[in-house]
């Protein structure tokens, strides 16, 4: 495979669950790549690889480049997504010979995908398919997950500006609940299904002493007579207790504490969680006797854009601009990444490369060593890992005091 | 009563549901107070009037100034706030006997009261009770409640801050809502159990394109049927829906349609609302068939200081600010209100005085006019009122990326 700029046009996709920041990763792919020499023309894919098997292309070119530059404060996937698993091209090869049939219709030499783990198993099996036939062709995945689950990263674009909202939030929650001199127990359920990365932020709220009393992370088994321990005894001492659970608890046998409660599935096959905070706080109540109010950050915590990270939006943005140039050196099948420096003098994130095959499908856990002894609470070292990563705040600009976000015309091609 | 300054201590509590600048109020007064020539020492009453009651006041006097100063951009009743419904004086005087016993302890000559229709209520009786005795003392209502509800003023102080996170939310989580091209039904449960202010606030989310396709307010009675042919048609039309409904849409027989979800009531008696949005996520799950999704903003959106509305931030402050004013010129049994200019030249809030016995306990809803003929939505006029509302930004400090609220020292009297 060639050294030398290739020249060919490019497509970026968005895959998965949006984020606060997923399109500012996009918007580094396409700044970059509408800069490029060698890149005339760059397709957005609608609605992520269906985009592309559909034959819906936007040509970003046609964008107002002030529209597109808002894209740093505009939260969710801006191109659209999907949730499409594509098939293995050794049983099924049909996705793949479309998706050529595309690549060759609008000569794309350079393809983005800008999605969590499922995502770069789906860029990982384009990028094996292209070499097998012969088609040159540079792939690359843009990570973006709030997850921050994803294997060999320090840390996963989304992740800290969902983490920034989930402690602003504990913070603020927190205060409320305890303005009244009358008993309260308040139970906070975030996402994560087998991660527990966004549940332990609710942790740095408590820099201010804000924080909850206690945080279950899916990384442990759950047990509900501890937790209610935990609860019953906090409360008893204080009057008040805020707990920070996570959608993917689980009983030591696997089974979900949230199950049972839908019966629907993502288009993954992933079971769909949710309702956990009101259930548990059924449990409590029953328990204790005590005013207790369960609450789901839901889809508020992954698109809420008004309080992103400065970090993130500027780290999103360079893994997209750092994706194009890897590109144009002629790097292919490889997932751009992070690995920071958090030492005396301050934090650093350095660009790296991850190959796509290694990251596919891994998911990766919050340590157990950053887990409290008593599996109810997270340690410095989580702290300290996650505190640089929610520093600064965000660019966007406000219109009547509310968000102003990226409009694009979408022009499709054809 | 004298004109002239009465020289004398003051009180300021703060009551009933916090809201995110419950504090800018409180601490209206107290800057006021404290830089008074004719008020040696400002109280604040530890959980309303119960600090009353209980002989818990703090000595604002000993506080930092740069922490009181924080209050602007602090949520909640940093005070500390009760429920607690004071006996009509006529039937038992009890409580105001104890409440005149600090009064004179203390030589209190100002009693300033921070809440809703509750706190107006409470002030007013005070204020009565305390001429009746010949105890020379004034009496101020300052506003708070983010439902908007208080008779005579234009707008509530906290309801504004509500509003913007709403709207914010909206925008954001209806982004979040469209990004798959598979269809999704939304709804969204916002607070207000009488008054839909807060739900209509939604509809601001609309001047963007991003705002709820329906909102269903308790001014008007709730039809399951035409709420489901509502859904169901946008639905078939657009393969997504997003609603906003109020925890208190009733039945034509007045019925909450959120009852028998839970049976405790809050201090004053009013039935515990919630899981209204689950709830209907399920009638409209089994109707239509689609992916439904049941969000409620819960507390957060009564807290959400990060997002607060400048607007809101300066009438909450001046609003404690006239009051102390117009306490030292003489005025009592007042509530300070707004008059609010929306005119070719621009919005301008005047504060006027209102008197406490015709506040209290009434409620103010949204006008019918400004809800559509249909039920299902809210008009120009209503975006025309609340859009000034909700301009300009906090100007909250952060620390660490996180919220930098204010800390008191909590001195107490005695």
């Amino acid at each position: 495979m060639s050294n030398k700029p290739l020249v060919g046009n490019c497509i970026i996709g968005q895959s998965g669950g949006p984020s606060s920041v997923i399109n500012a990763s996009a918007y580094g792919v396409i700044k970059t790549a509408l800069e490029s020499e060698f890149i005339p023309v760059v397709y957005g894919a609608n609605h992520g690889i269906r985009g592309v098997l559909d034959d819906r292309l936007m040509i970003m070119n046609e964008e107002d480049p002030e529209e597109l530059a808002r894209m740093l404060y505009t939260p969710s996937s801006l191109l659209g997504s999907c949730r499409y698993k594509i098939a293995d091209p050794d049983a099924d090869d049909t996705d793949f010979k479309r998706i050529l049939e595309i690549f060759q219709k609008y000569d794309v030499r350079y393809f983005f995908y800008n999605g969590g783990n499922d995502s770069m198993d789906t860029c990982n099996k384009i990028s094996k398919y292209m070499a097998k036939v012969g088609y040159e062709c540079r792939v690359f995945g843009v990570p973006k997950t709030i997850d921050n689950d994803l294997f060999g990263t320090d840390h996963c674009p989304g992740f800290a500006s969902a983490a920034k909202y989930i402690a602003t939030s504990f913070m603020e929650v927190s205060r409320d609940c305890h303005v009244y001199d009358t008993g309260m127990i308040t139970i906070i359920e975030c996402m994560g299904r087998h991660a527990g990365w966004l549940t332990a932020a609710a942790g740095l709220a408590s820099l201010s002493g804000d924080g909850p009393d206690f945080i279950y992370l899916p990384e442990v088994d759950f047990d509900m007579d501890s937790f209610l321990k935990d609860v019953s005894e906090c409360y008893a001492r204080k009057k008040n207790c805020i707990v920070a659970v996570s959608e993917g608890i689980h009983y030591a046998d696997g089974s979900f504490v949230a199950e049972a409660k839908t019966s629907g599935t993502d288009g993954f096959g992933h079971a769909q969680l949710g309702g956990l905070a009101s259930r548990l706080a059924n449990v409590v109540k029953a328990a204790t006797g005590a005013k207790v109010r369960g609450i789901e950050l839901s889809l508020l915590q992954r698109c809420a854009a008004h309080v992103a990270s400065g970090t993130d939006i500027e780290e999103s943005f360079n893994s997209g601009k750092v994706a194009v140039e890897s590109a144009l050196a002629g790097l292919t099948d490889k997932m751009v990444g992070f690995q920071c420096d958090r030492g005396p003098e301050g934090y650093k994130c350095n660009y790296v490369l991850f190959d796509l095959a290694n990251v596919a499908n891994f998911e990766k856990k919050v340590p157990v060593e950053w887990i409290n002894e008593t599996h109810n609470g997270v340690t410095q070292d989580f702290i300290d890992y996650c505190l640089p990563l929610i520093a600064g705040e965000t660019g966007m600009v406000k219109e009547n005091g509310l968000p102003r976000f990226a409009k694009l015309k979408k022009v499709f091609a054809e």
